[in-house]
């Protein structure tokens, strides 16, 4: 698999001290890791450190403006590149997450910017459409148009059933009247309307001429012109201005007054509308053709999980590369070692490490599984395992993408502090990281929201195992293990040492404890409140903290722990790899099971000091342990130093002189400011502005 | 107190619901908390407010050069209006506090900016130099000079006296030369020195003319011309360039080449050098002199709990209004209901504004603890109370410093998340706020190493009773209960409902156990390392994580709800305010406790499933208590909105009107793009660039 490609070696430097400690071979991780696709990512990052629109620029400190349309000529150049056709994409779908992995990796503005365009604009005209859409993909592709997606509105963004744009069908001209009853009602947030998008799809309540609604329909709806970039008529389309990160992409509003479009513009796959003004759909249910044409969103979820392992890696090999070649303090006063080597420092990364292994085997893992469930959608599969994987996917999706967002957010926080001040300076990278990871939490779904539809997964699950329906199995297997509920909350810690703690086993079965545990008590609770009187609504929201939240984020959790677990027990992982991989397996086990021991001793789980005295050793000895493959685990998923674009971090380890090169070759660095007479000439008379009070 | 201060009524609007549901008058509790110094801040707003320099900018998005440039003309706007002349903050030094608690509000680039020259440079010229320095200061008091502070090199920061920056004195010329070795040492991270400074306070190990070594010493060292701004001979000093916040201000680099200064530079109140060239001290252990020179620092740490407290305030302002207004999901499809009904944004949110009220009240009294100490320390106290004093106060700030800045951190990210996706958009900032607290968390010591100060103390203390020296008493008397240790360690947990736990006393009886239980693991576990053979580094190194490092912050913990406790259960907090406080204080402790649950049942003081579930009930209920009070709670410290500047976020509680006027009033909104024509006359051709692979 792959064995033939080539992998350059990295510079000789300071960090070949922990190289050489390395306990395992970081190229046969690599080709163990990335498969064919390494050629792929090295050709695209190869592709844009050789092309001088892709330049990095030292101390650069560029307007809104400028942001935005080096971002619009970058992706530009990216349609010649055309590093993936469509056909490639359909053959190979796991190349489309490597192009966006590398392009993230250079700069996540843009790779939104044209998977927006590419992906999300023409996949929601591809799902909800038929046949007669196809021009507008072709377009986009050509980029004859530019696509956006507007579903989100200035006061509804969770709540999508409440969106109160409207389409009303007028069959004297064939025409729908898309229209937005004020400005809180303008689309907002949606990305490429800014300043770039000349179409947009556009969520709508469909009003027929007899006034009666069929609820939110998607259609294609026109904001400018391609050949001017002015807005057409009855349009109101803007910029909403800076945000906290990706700035290279503008998100835009638009409020629609009257505007009339082509009844052929309303994307027909789940009801239609006929010229003469009937309504048609093969859905009986609102309610499921309202979830039918939200199924184009889903992978949205599965690709911000695979965005945040990306933030991780970078973050990571910053943090890693700083602490293995900063060196403070030291046993006697003429010898200070590298922070790495401190107790606290390996704490503070190497968990993170380890997670950025287990979300990395569960992105890939779970990215397939999306292929295939969405082979089935395409294949217009009606089979009853094609509808129980969707509603698995959805579960899992639902919390993979809170897990994977909160600890790349929570991880780039700590890798910034353990980089002490200079974490602090912007050239290093930290805090764009921090800056462009964070909508993550938010859009496609509030992480906390989100959390909510895997827990009603979960207890819909158990309530029909407990009324004595049936098995419960899942076709990935997530669920499995709570067929046997009863069993698994009678189940104790019984490790006896530290040494046993080691193993991923321990924390994997503390898990299947923590989620049985956790059904029971949310549905307990849940149960609780309606005696109480109160109504499904309010009985779910007063069961989420400390319980159904809770629940969620445990199942993800054990998930990602198990397929990691599975992976190195597994024949086939190389036999040199394994027991690195194990120990990172044991480690993130333990270390994600530490933020629960509360309620393995609430629950009876853990009796006595033993398990938590345990599990606190466990850790620590598996970071020391850890310490010296770390380096060697960073240059695995490390890109090369254009790409990554922190000083601090080169592959050769020369810590400060590129840093001080990077400051010397600033702009005005040694300039003195433009306004230095405002401080020479024109002196402040103390106090003369002073008010007497 | 102050009850004449006429604070003004709020504007009407969509958050007088939750106004009107107050359990207490938002008013009095202004006049409690802030007492006569209502005035003044009012003062220093209104004045910012009514002069154009300050004016807010919608939209804004100034380059690196013009935030330097407008923070500067601010910044000698505030000499001109001199807002506390040097003999009023020694008058009345709480003032000072709230100038920068006021100045900070609106900017901390400008709050720094302007205490680094007047406070910073100031101080250390003071408390380390002697009359013959005079000058110094008053040149830096009328702007004929600016001064900055320049301590961390390249290569060190938290290892100060591995400093390389070196002062050789040359008898000579009666001149000292000061010189930097290399790149690494050159002096990084001093703010002012940028673009703007023109002497600095240099750290640099003090060199006779026979080579002896007398370690580190400050001296005053011009680094550019006053009268140009361009830089002296040998000094090659120039700005880092843009950091992750507080672009404002210009942090700057230094390199010396054999730099000479006069002989009285030097600040000599630790050492002195003659003119011939003899080294005259009235110390005799270096140790002790190093730490008196570093000594005028340790008020940067009282002031940055101060300024975590303050971005607290604005950050919960942002987030608590927002939720009160913001309408998502309801009971029905009809009708929507406020953000802040949900349990789980209660949680989110509610027990951070109960940590801004615990904080506040703890960094205004612990304030007041350092005045006395820095009185003390004028009046030349050589009182073992002074000694004890110090000790006490160095352990406090050196704990509550890292507890005030993470608190900090998490609850703008939270208030952020919180926010959705409109707490992503700039204008709103809470993205400011996260940059500009973030590096609280590193300077003036990095957290994670200043933590270790207060185990220190705290391992020193137990060892002496242990040991039967003597009874633990201190002058703050944070650590008095430690006398008790072992009778404390035997305690349990005893209340018997959720009901009993809502007082303050439960969880605050709970950390005095955590503390002493984390006393006597942390001894045990640096005794084993020792038994192991270790030395004194490794041996602490290796007892950070779970031990020393978790001991520090109980014991902060601790500190901070017992003197919130204590104001609760005082005669003379007023009667109506009791309540909500006491809610208040209950919410911080129990939900700060519950970070450490899993160590109350690991030691026993918790057992079975009752405690925590009691906890958790206690918690949620308070949370669910103080939503209605939550809008007054915010009220009482929230800044104007001209200060506030956020307009998801304004009095009137007009979150849409306010969010899409300041939308509509940025740059360029409604324009097509200058790189209009890139799109739509030159088309790419796709994959032109296409390799052939």
């Amino acid at each position: 698999m792959g064995e033939k490609i080539d992998i350059p070696d990295l510079p000789h430097g300071p960090l070949d001290v922990y190289r050489n400690r390395a306990s395992f071979s970081w190229k046969e991780m690599i080709r163990f890791l990335e498969g064919e696709e390494v050629a792929f990512k090295q050709h695209i990052f190869q592709t844009l450190e050789n092309d001088p629109l892709f330049a990095r620029h030292p101390g650069e400190d560029f307007s809104l403006e400028q942001k935005r349309e080096l971002t619009f000529r970058r992706c530009k150049q990216l349609f010649k590149y055309d590093f993936l056709t469509r056909d490639e994409m359909i053959q190979s779908p796991l190349k489309l997450a490597v192009l966006s992995d590398c392009l993230g990796m250079y700069d996540w503005s843009l790779a939104t910017k044209y998977t927006l365009n590419k992906g999300m604009f023409g996949a929601a005209v591809a799902n909800s459409g038929s046949e007669r859409h196809l021009k507008f993909i072709q377009d986009t592709d050509n980029m004859m148009t530019f696509g956006c997606f507007a579903l989100t509105e200035l006061s509804h963004g969770s709540n999508t059933r409440a969106i109160r744009t409207t389409a009303k069908y007028d069959p004297s001209t064939q025409e729908f009247v898309i229209n937005s009853p004020d400005f809180e009602a303008a689309k907002f947030w949606v990305g490429n309307l800014g300043k770039t998008a000349t179409h947009a799809v556009v969520f709508a309540s469909l009003y027929m001429p007899d006034g009666h609604c069929h609820g939110l329909h998607s259609f294609v709806v026109q904001v400018r012109d391609p050949k001017t970039l002015l807005s057409m008529p009855g349009v109101l389309v803007g910029d909403m201005g800076k945000k906290l990160g990706q700035n290279g992409l503008d998100n835009g509003f638009a409020v629609f007054h009257n505007v009339r479009i082509p009844r052929e513009n309303l994307l027909n796959k789940t009801g239609d509308v006929t010229p003469s003004g009937c309504y048609v759909t093969s859905y009986k249910d609102p309610n499921k053709r309202f979830g039918a044409s939200l199924g184009a969103l889903s992978g949205g979820r599965v690709s911000i999980s695979r965005m945040s392992v990306v933030n991780m890696k970078l973050a990571l090999t910053v943090a890693v590369r700083f602490s293995a070649t900063r060196r403070q303090f030291g046993p006697t006063e003429d010898e200070e070692i590298p922070v790495l080597e401190y107790q606290l420092q390996q704490w503070r990364l190497i968990p993170y490490l380890a997670a950025v292994y287990a979300l990395e085997v569960f992105t890939k893992s779970f990215l397939m599984n999306f292929f295939e469930f969405r082979v089935g959608l395409l294949m217009k599969s009606s089979s009853a395992r094609q509808a129980e994987l969707g509603r698995e996917i959805h579960a899992m999706s639902c919390s993979c993408k809170p897990l994977g967002s909160w600890t790349a957010q929570r991880a780039i926080q700590e890798c910034r502090e353990a980089c002490g001040g200079h974490g602090y300076l912007a050239m290093n990278r930290l805090g764009d990281l921090r800056d462009d990871s964070d909508p993550n939490c938010t859009y496609e779904g509030d992480n906390s929201v989100l959390l909510q539809q895997t827990s009603n997964y979960l207890l819909g699950l158990h309530q029909y195992q407990q009324q004595g329906k049936g098995r419960i199995e899942s076709p990935l297997e997530t669920v499995n293990f709570l067929d046997n509920w009863s069993r698994i909350l009678e189940s104790r810690f019984t490790a006896a040492s530290v040494e046993e703690c080691m193993d991923s086993a321990v924390p994997l079965a503390a898990y299947k404890w923590l989620v049985c545990f956790l059904l029971g008590e949310s549905q307990q609770k849940l149960a609780k409140q309606k005696a109480l009187g109160l109504g499904d609504f309010e009985a779910r929201n007063n069961s989420q903290v400390y319980y159904c939240h809770s629940l969620a984020i445990v199942y993800i959790e054990h998930t990602v722990l198990q397929r990691f677990h599975d992976l190195t027990c597994d024949e086939q992982t190389p036999a040199g790899l394994r027991p690195v991989l194990r120990k990172l397996c044991a480690l993130y086990g333990l270390w994600s099971l530490f933020n629960h021991m509360a309620i393995l001793y609430q629950g009876g789980y853990f009796t006595g000091k033993e398990p938590a005295d345990f599990i606190q050793s466990a850790v620590l000895t598996l970071c020391s342990q850890l310490k010296d493959d770390a380096v060697a685990l960073i240059d695995v998923v490390a890109p090369p130093d254009f790409i990554l674009n922190s000083p601090i971090a080169k592959a050769d380890g020369e810590l400060y002189k590129n840093l001080w090169t990077t400051v010397m070759q600033g702009k005005n660095v040694l300039d003195r400011p433009s306004w230095w007479a405002e401080f020479c000439y024109e002196k402040p008379q103390v106090g003369s502005l002073r008010a007497k009070l």
